[in-house]
């Protein structure tokens, strides 16, 4: 496991009782992404496949986790906060959750970063995957984020 | 509790791990509405405040525990799953979350039962407000469900 996906596991375990009631793990995180993994057993419904609040608690995770990672670097102890997100169920997931939060378009940072360091404020959309263990398309997640520094 | 508040809360305690991790309690089931409570620990995240998540997943049960409730009478056992969700994140929730969902008007509700008794699937619109333990607003979900009975 990297340096950068050890923080964010340890970060994530230490702060939010539902990563561990869930059994997140962080596969990846850096730049370009950040993946997470949660079993099934853990997040299962009535039907034995993943309960959507699992699905959805899960993506915005991996949206906020790739948030959290790209401005530990500069930015620590700002405020990340979700602000609006939408979720299409496509499938079933029958296995474990794979959920990935890929970098947005290089403009959409950069707009964040002057927000920033202009009004110590700022909004990105994120979006992510959330595949089962076959790596089939099975939900797709977008989520408005908000980075405040102004915030205690 | 009421006979149908107790029959909601055994099956959700049953079927979905996650609802005793969140420690979920039905505060009123029926045909009107249904009421969940959260306490904050186990759903806090970082700031102390509801984790996305939770608050989300509450809202969740809260619509699909209605549908469930209500289609209890001459459907148990059909299949009830969610399509499509959004949740707009108004205010940090600092206390336990309290979730409702109302019934939607009349007339979404007889369409519903009027698909499944002709093609034996049909899907409702559902909402769910999420309130802190003083009434404040604190997020706004809205959901689209879908039931069928063809399924196993």
């Amino acid at each position: 496991m990297s340096d950068a996906a050890r923080a964010l596991q340890d970060y994530l375990d230490d702060a939010i009782p539902l990563v561990r009631a869930m059994q997140v793990e962080v596969r990846a995180a850096g730049p370009a992404a950040v993946v997470l993994h949660a079993p099934l057993a853990p997040n299962r419904n009535h039907q034995s496949t993943a309960f959507g609040g699992s699905v959805a608690g899960l993506a915005t995770l991996a949206c906020w986790g790739w948030l959290w990672t790209v401005l530990q670097e500069g930015y620590a102890g700002i405020e990340l906060v979700v602000a609006h997100s939408e979720i299409d169920y496509l499938k079933p997931v029958t296995t474990g959750l794979v959920a990935r939060c890929d970098a947005p378009p290089q403009a959409a940072q950069h707009a964040l970063l002057e927000a920033l360091a202009r009004r110590g404020r700022g909004r990105l959309a994120l979006a992510a995957a959330v595949e089962d263990e076959a790596g089939v398309l099975c939900a797709q997640f977008t989520g408005r984020f908000v980075a405040d520094r102004r915030r205690p």
